[in-house]
């Protein structure tokens, strides 16, 4: 298509949502004028069918649970009472925690103000915060910066150490670090970071279901470092979990701080604007209020049933056109702008374990989903566009541009050209040069990188999602597939128990992994036994030794 | 298969090398026993292809250049004495300055100890430094972390504040922090982290054809800051740019602290084990020496033209088993090991732009590629393996272990089970769960994460990369792609300067941006036109002011 067909069909299909400063662009996905009235009833049931849902049906049948994440940032529109006040109140309570915690009302123990936070979860309990800390801090998040000096006085940073910038992001009221794995050296580094500004440090742990091991395993090796730093944990943790679960029962039994509950109609993946991602915002000083008045906003553009000017709607259609329904092209997500850089890494969850099912809701096989990867450009350009251009053509981007550039002025770095001005050309640039050579792209736009924007963007994203499983009759709101390898984990580690065990205390009696995989029974899991083996010999020497032998294979490991 | 034949795969086609602490298991890729010796052909013109290269053939015939970044770890493999005392004038220049730098015998120019390192680079000289600095960091790396006030005494931190850890890793010498991108906020955002450390702040500039428009971009902006604190630059600023560049003609006439060279035989993506990682690695405070030694014994085991005890020629044969050739999986990259969370990144680039071809090296259009993605286990698990087990079975998995889990011992979370064990578990059993339902997978094991080590894993993808381009007859080190969008750019930023000029001074005549585009001749890039107007007139407002009509198209934009 020409450069002036090409602006016709844009503006077409051009639609800009003024309440949510939110533009899409649809003009470069090479779908077919009539590709609108074909998928019209699809649409339609998948409007009825986000109705139902929003207004309590039990969208999750295999878990006999509703699907609410809309309605906590729009209480008004919970179906029962309780489920409105329970919202409500949680707001409430996260603002005046986070403003105890801020004014000092709430303290450490021995009485300093609290100045850094660690947040302690995975998936859906990390890359919410992740990305909205990393999104809307005015200081670094995910690697939880020091200004150690700043977190000694207990005092946030001063504002104005750099004369020539005129901030506008609240420098944040804690720093915050997170320990989102249960790996042991990350966990070390992460506390080595924190240093002796543990002291001030609020730990706030967080499962929905209150036994994530990952979580539970970072729980106890934090807790163990307040306590080797002579610290008392329970008076700095705060737990947020399913009233009733196994880590709701601990912090009430070790007297944490606080608690915040969960509710079964919140999915791990739609729970940044509950009290998983508002705590961590709110205690890092952003405004929560406009996050959520964002998200609601949202919400009611994308829920009228009128596809040509919902931006959600056109989200799921062109996922639906650009994969055949079928999810055969990955989703690019290049966002110019740095502060959107983890956007991608959150979409990979929401999109990915949304959509990514083996069967559909009659139970056929269909092995669906969308694959999701993507950084920031222009920074990716540099390292994959060279693909992307001449490649597989296996993808579609979404491309995310940013109206404003920075606050203040900027410095010319060519007559009358700005850095900005650059970033705003690669995009353009790049896009252009995808459409030659005939690779799709959809663009969106926000004004800027907001409080109220962030919001937008992940109810966008939830709504696309949720129209897209109807469009391809999957259920969009359970993981059937993660307990697999969470039991094969949990196989592993009873083969190691029983190896230890079967060992004695005694030094000696040293037998090959295929030996040991007999002596314990399990001669068909000798793969397992092998790898168990060489981590244990690795990782307790003084316990478990490993003798050579001519090839791995024959490697002997026993006790001394 | 079942578990026992799995185990007697497993230990036919297992590689362990132990002189660069490596092993590779291919049993989870469901290649026939055929397939090695359909191969052999293909392998061997591939092994030769790459001696060729090795001894300095001219392998990137487009770009008249050789492929040298072998030598780099083995000098004396240099085709000629220039380039091999080049490279070792290369690395003792670095330790040498590396060590003024530490040793306060070059300093600011106030005196002061440099405590800072800025490095402004994009794509391939700056994905390499931000992996290595973050896998081998005793402190963050890519965030800067503070220590501020560590920073201002010019002293390394303290190493001990944390009493319970014995930590092996060297605190860094230096915090560093990127600029790899044009974004002006974002580079609001690293200088403000800084801050007043800025007076302390050794700045590195890395292109290496010296014209990125990034990097320049980002180093004016750079400059300015330091000018706008008083500061002065070049004595502060190093440049590593290929002699004469345009960067390199900049930091001679404005006389910068120093200048390094980059030499035509070394690209972007395969540059990290020259200046661009070796300087930011060695002001670190790394091992070079060790990184270097680490990939040179890489090279030696994966130079044997032996396929089943050659790791680099398993996994070339593996990508182009699971991908039939055609890149037809996706490449998910695994580490269980927070340090290694950047390695997919960084192979991103190594893997897509070096095989994301249009044509063979016979012209003929192939679109090839390979599509990565990946960060971090068991993290990932909890994002999207509900969609690796379950859904699209579109990619194959490199898992990679490491053996030791931390310095110094480990808490128990459960009898005898520590977070480690966790870790490793959730490998084995997702690996499990996705052999069960029929997804591939690779495990590359290495003992430990260290200098050593990241040399090894460089060394083997470089090497890797470098065999499939000869399977699927692709030059691997030219990036023709990139060109389009960077052309497209600058014709962007031609219409930007277009419009301010026909603009004027004076406020009024207000246009569309139809009428605009037509008044600039150029009606038919009306799109860009629009898309230029907007953001000058978010980004400008003193300059350029926009009049809403009654649709968006309708604005008219002009002066005052």
């Amino acid at each position: 298509m020409d450069e002036l067909s090409l602006w016709h069909r844009f503006k077409r299909y051009y639609v800009r949502a003024e309440t949510i400063g939110l533009s899409i662009d649809i003009s470069r996905m090479y779908f077919a004028d009539t590709f609108f009235s074909q998928m019209q009833d699809s649409m339609g049931r998948a409007f009825k069918e986000m109705d139902a849902l929003e207004k309590g049906e039990t969208a999750n049948p295999d878990e006999s649970r509703m699907v609410g994440h809309y309605w906590l940032r729009a209480p008004e529109l919970s179906p029962t009472p309780e489920i409105r006040a329970a919202i409500t109140q949680m707001v409430d309570d996260i603002k005046s925690f986070a403003a105890a915690v801020h004014g000092g009302t709430i303290t450490s123990p021995r009485g300093k103000r609290f100045t850094h936070l660690m947040v302690i979860g995975i998936g859906g309990s990390a890359l919410g915060p992740q990305f909205v800390g990393d999104a809307l801090g005015g200081w670094p998040m995910s690697f939880g910066h020091g200004g150690r000096d700043d977190i000694r006085s207990g005092e946030p940073p001063d504002d104005h150490r750099v004369p020539h910038l005129q901030r506008r992001w609240a420098t944040p009221r804690m720093q915050v670090s997170f320990c989102d794995n249960t790996d042991p050296d990350g966990i070390d580094r992460t506390l080595d970071r924190i240093g002796s500004a543990l002291a001030t440090a609020l730990t706030v742990v967080i499962s929905k279901s209150g036994r994530t091991a990952e979580t539970g395993n970072g729980m106890l090796e934090v807790q163990h470092a307040y306590e080797r730093a002579g610290l008392e944990f329970a008076p700095c943790a705060v737990a947020i979990t399913q009233e009733g679960s196994k880590l709701d029962q601990l912090a009430k039994s070790e007297k944490w701080l606080k608690r915040f509950g969960m509710w079964d109609w919140v999915g791990g993946r739609t729970s940044e604007l509950s009290a998983v991602g508002l705590l961590p915002a709110a205690l890092q000083g952003c405004d929560i209020d406009a996050m959520l008045a964002g998200a609601a906003a949202c919400d009611a553009v994308t829920r009228v049933p009128d596809v040509p000017t919902n931006p959600a709607a056109l989200l799921a259609l062109m996922w639906f056109h650009a994969g055949d329904g079928r999810g055969s092209k990955d989703m690019v997500i290049l966002p110019y702008k740095d502060r959107l850089a983890l956007l991608g890494k959150y979409l990979q969850q929401l999109v990915m374990e949304s959509l990514g099912k083996r069967l559909d809701r009659s139970g056929r096989v269909v092995h669906q989903g969308i694959t999701v990867y993507g950084n920031k450009g222009s920074t990716d350009q540099h390292a994959y566009v060279q693909q992307l251009r001449d490649g597989l053509n296996n993808f579609f981007v979404t491309f995310i541009e940013v109206g404003k550039d920075r606050v203040g002025p900027s410095i010319d770095v060519e007559e009358n050209v700005t850095c900005g001005d650059y970033l705003h050309g690669f995009l353009l640039g790049t896009r252009k040069a995808l459409y030659e050579a005939e690779r799709e792209s959809i663009t969106l736009t926000i004004d800027e990188v907001s409080p109220r924007s962030v919001g937008v963007l992940i109810a966008l994203f939830e709504r696309a999602v949720g129209l897209y499983a109807s469009l391809v009759d999957v259920n969009a709101y359970h993981q059937p597939g993660v307990e697999a390898g969470k039991k094969a984990a949990a196989e592993v580690i009873e083969i190691q128990r029983a190896l230890l065990a079967a060992m004695g205390d005694k030094p000696g009696n040293h037998q090959t992994a295929e030996s040991w995989a007999q002596t314990i029974g399990q001669p068909d899991q000798v793969e397992t036994v092998f790898s168990v083996l060489e981590h244990l010999a690795t990782n307790r020497p003084g316990s478990v030794k490993s003798q050579p032998g001519t090839s791995p294979f024959d490697t002997t490991f026993g006790r001394g």
